[in-house]
């Protein structure tokens, strides 16, 4: 049998999300034509408002809309200092920690000189320009622990190793890990970086 | 951090969608942003277009974007015989067999007198006015074989078994099945449902 046009249309343009497959894209298409039809409506009109109304934000890049983003905008952040992230939603996942209050600088892409993402087309150079005019103290690099997060963290540190302290997150056993099923090479570096005990409890 | 309240929106509309948790959601949210434009409003076109140009076929109550659907309206599916399902995508599912080319006619639902689904609730009246105006010789119930499956194939072989053959889809062992791990139910209707050899061989 051959669906109506417009119901092909709807499975292929939901089998183009990411994790949905034939299957899904069928029996979401179907709750969309079934279900009552203001919900149905609500989700194509929150696609279009979406695109609509957020932009990134003109100073850290992560998705607003308004000018400055939320925390761009938010005078209790503790100015001088600049967590460095892949993408916006790296910034939700470390606002969930309520560990930092500081600001965020969204890179858009970590190094990969073999897919040809070199430094200008990551936003490098503007956050050389942020830790100059913005007076940054301290750069956290927040990136994955991947080959391309590992030379993204080196050309960083290199670039701004001499104008302001540049840290990165611990690496090490993860909360509730068990060390038995730790690889070697986190194991590794969780010996390297291990910290005496009275640092710790300061905390 | 608070989500651009567009963000939001969309996170909260994409949860309505069955199978799609909160992770889910703010996973497809963000790829809707990130994508090219094209491809979101592509989702977002696909949604209003299908609420708009698709109805119930005003003879089988099967999804079309014209006067009748695509299998009424088509000439070569032989006359005389009726398919009886609970919802549209489960002609799809029977059309994709190849094994049936006559027509068919959506319920809507199944009897459920604990739920308040009584047959006036469910197109059993347009089924009879049916059987009787096109000239059916044979109503196939091709039901789900629950409580309310079973129920609904009583209620409707009694309704219709003076004026039709009424016949329901073969029980028993699926293809490639073990008997090892099939449940009593089904081996003892396997078992009811017996059949020569030879008849087999002759299909």
């Amino acid at each position: 049998m051959d669906y109506p046009e417009a119901l092909n249309e709807l499975v292929e343009s939901l089998q183009q999300l990411p994790t949905i497959g034939p299957k899904s894209a069928q029996r979401l298409a179907f709750w969309l034509l079934e279900t009552p039809e203001p919900k149905a409506l609500r989700l194509s009109e929150a696609i279009r408002s979406a695109r609509r109304e957020i932009h990134p934000c003109p100073r850290c890049f992560n998705y607003s809309d308004r000018d400055l983003c939320g925390i761009c905008s938010d005078p209790r952040r503790r100015a001088g200092m600049l967590c460095v992230v892949v993408q916006p939603k790296d910034i939700v996942t470390l606002e969930k920690t309520r560990e930092y209050s500081g600001h965020y600088h969204v890179l858009g892409g970590l190094l990969s000189p073999l897919d040809g993402i070199g430094p200008d087309k990551v936003r490098i150079q503007e956050l050389l320009d942020r830790v100059r005019e913005e007076k940054i103290e301290e750069v956290i690099l927040a990136l994955d622990t991947t080959v391309g997060g590992e030379a993204t963290c080196l050309y960083l540190s290199r670039q701004l190793g001499s104008r302001v302290a540049v840290t990165r997150l611990a690496q090490g056993l993860p909360a509730g890990g068990n060390l038995d099923y730790t690889d070697e090479v986190t194991l590794g570096r969780a010996l390297r970086g291990r910290r005496r005990v009275e640092d710790l409890s300061e905390r």
